[in-house]
C-alpha cells in the first residue's frame, strides 16, 4: 500500500457544492501516474518508448460521504490483482478524520500497439505492482 | 430506451490518442442531464427549487474498443432499476457501425438536503424514469 | 458568422454555483471543432492525415454575467483575423434573453509536424475561414 | 513571487499529444488556490463563511513551447495589480531546463454575494496579495 494526498480543487467540484463524481476517477488515475513515476515507469516516457499501452478496460467508484472543496484526501493505493494481461488497482479515499469517503477501482489491460491485441504484462511492470498486492 | 448522440471532442481525449477513460462517465451524465431536461426536470431548476439532491453513489464503466477523436457515438439510455431511494441508469455507447464500444452505469440516491439523509424518490422523478425501465 | 448552441452541464460548473471559468474556453473550442467538421475539416481526420497541427498559441476570455447550470447559450462564432501562419477565432456567448454573458478569442498557429516550425496556413483552411471574417 | 510545481497528467493532455490548452488555465487556478490556502484564505472556507465571491472576469494564456505528458512545470506566481475591487494574478510556467513554456493571467473581481455587485477587496485579501506584487 502507498498513501498519497490530494486536496480538492474548485475544478473538481460542481454546482451541487461537492465533488463532481467523475473527478474521483481522475484523481485515482493521477495517483496511479504518481505511483508509476515513483516506480521508474513514467507514463509520458512509456508512451514514447515502449510498444504497449495500458488502457483502462473497467473503472468503478463508490461514494460514501460528501467530498467538499478544500478537503485534504488521503488516498490509499494498492494492487488488487495482477493477471496475465491485466491488473486491478484500488483506491481508498479518506478524510483527515479517518472516515472513508469514497473508493475506486481501475482495471488496466496491456495492449500491443502494433496489433492492438492484448499482450502479457511487461515484466518491469509486474515487478513494480507485486509489492503492493493486497493480501 | 432513449437514444442520444455525442461526438468525441479534443477535450475528451488524451495523449494516448483515444478517449480519456473518465470522459465516458461525464458523457453518460450529460445524457442523463438531457433526459432529465426532456422530462421537465432540468437539474439547474431542481437545484434552485427542490429540497432534495440526486448525488451519484456508484459509477462504473467498461471499455470495449478504442474511442477516437471525432467518433459519433449513439448512446442508448435506459433505466436498470428504480428502488425506494435510489435508481440505476444504464448507457450503451455504439459506434456508427453498430459496434458497442463502451457501457456505463450510474446509481443516483435521493438525499434530503436539510438532513443530508436518504429519502424516498420524488414521485415526478419515478414517473419520468419508469417508462424507460429495461424489461 | 455562425451560431451554435450549448447548454451548461453540471460538469461545467463549480462549487461557487456557476460556470468554472476555464469551461468557457473548452466550450469555445468545441464550437471551433463543430465549425471545422461542418467545413469538411474534422480535427480527428486532420490528425490522421495532414502534416500540420493547429495548436492554440493564445487564448483569452471575458466574463460579463454569471452563467448558471442549464443555461442555453447561443454562441456567435466568427473569424477575427486570417494571417500568414495563424488565425484568430472569436466567440460571443449570449443568454436566451440576448444578453452577452461572455466572450472568448483563440489564436491558432499552423505548425509543420516534422519540423515543429510555423508554416503557412493550408489553402483549404483559409477557404473555410474567409467567409466568416468579421468586417 | 511564489514558486509552485505541477507535473502534467494524462488528463491534462489531448490526442494531439500535448497539453489541452485550457488545462494551463486550470493549473494556474490550482496554483492560486494553493496560494490562498497558504495565506490562510482557503477557498472552501471562504465559500462557507464570507459574504463575497472572487469570480474570474478575465483570463488569458500564451503558449510558447509544447508541454508534454509528465513534464514537471515550475510555476512562478505573482500579483500584477491590486485594484479597488479587482486584482490580477500572473503565472509563468517554466520547464526544468528553465525555458518558459507558457504564461497566464487571471483577473478576479470581488462580488458582494447578497447584491451580486462589485465590492472593495476585503482587507485580509489585500494584505495577502501585496507582498507578491511585481515591481
Amino acid at each position: 500500500m502507498v498513501i498519497h494526498t490530494y486536496q480538492i480543487r474548485l475544478h473538481d467540484t460542481d454546482a451541487a457544492g461537492v465533488i463532481y463524481f467523475a473527478s474521483i476517477l481522475r484523481i485515482a488515475h493521477e495517483v496511479f501516474e504518481r505511483f508509476m513515476g515513483d516506480s521508474g515507469l513514467e507514463l509520458g516516457q512509456l508512451l514514447d518508448t515502449v510498444p504497449y499501452l495500458l488502457p483502462i478496460v473497467h473503472a468503478e467508484a463508490d461514494f460514501i460521504a460528501p467530498i467538499k472543496l478544500g478537503l485534504r484526501l488521503h488516498v490509499q493505493f494498492s494492487i488488487k490483482k495482477v493477471g496475465v494481461s491485466s491488473f486491478t488497482t484500488r483506491y481508498e479515499f479518506m478524510a483527515p478524520t479517518g472516515q472513508r469517503v469514497a473508493t475506486a477501482e481501475l482495471v488496466h489491460a496491456a495492449i500491443d500497439r502494433p496489433s492492438g491485441l492484448k499482450t502479457t504484462l511487461p515484466e518491469p511492470l509486474v515487478q513494480a505492482l507485486k509489492p503492493h498486492l493486497e493480501v
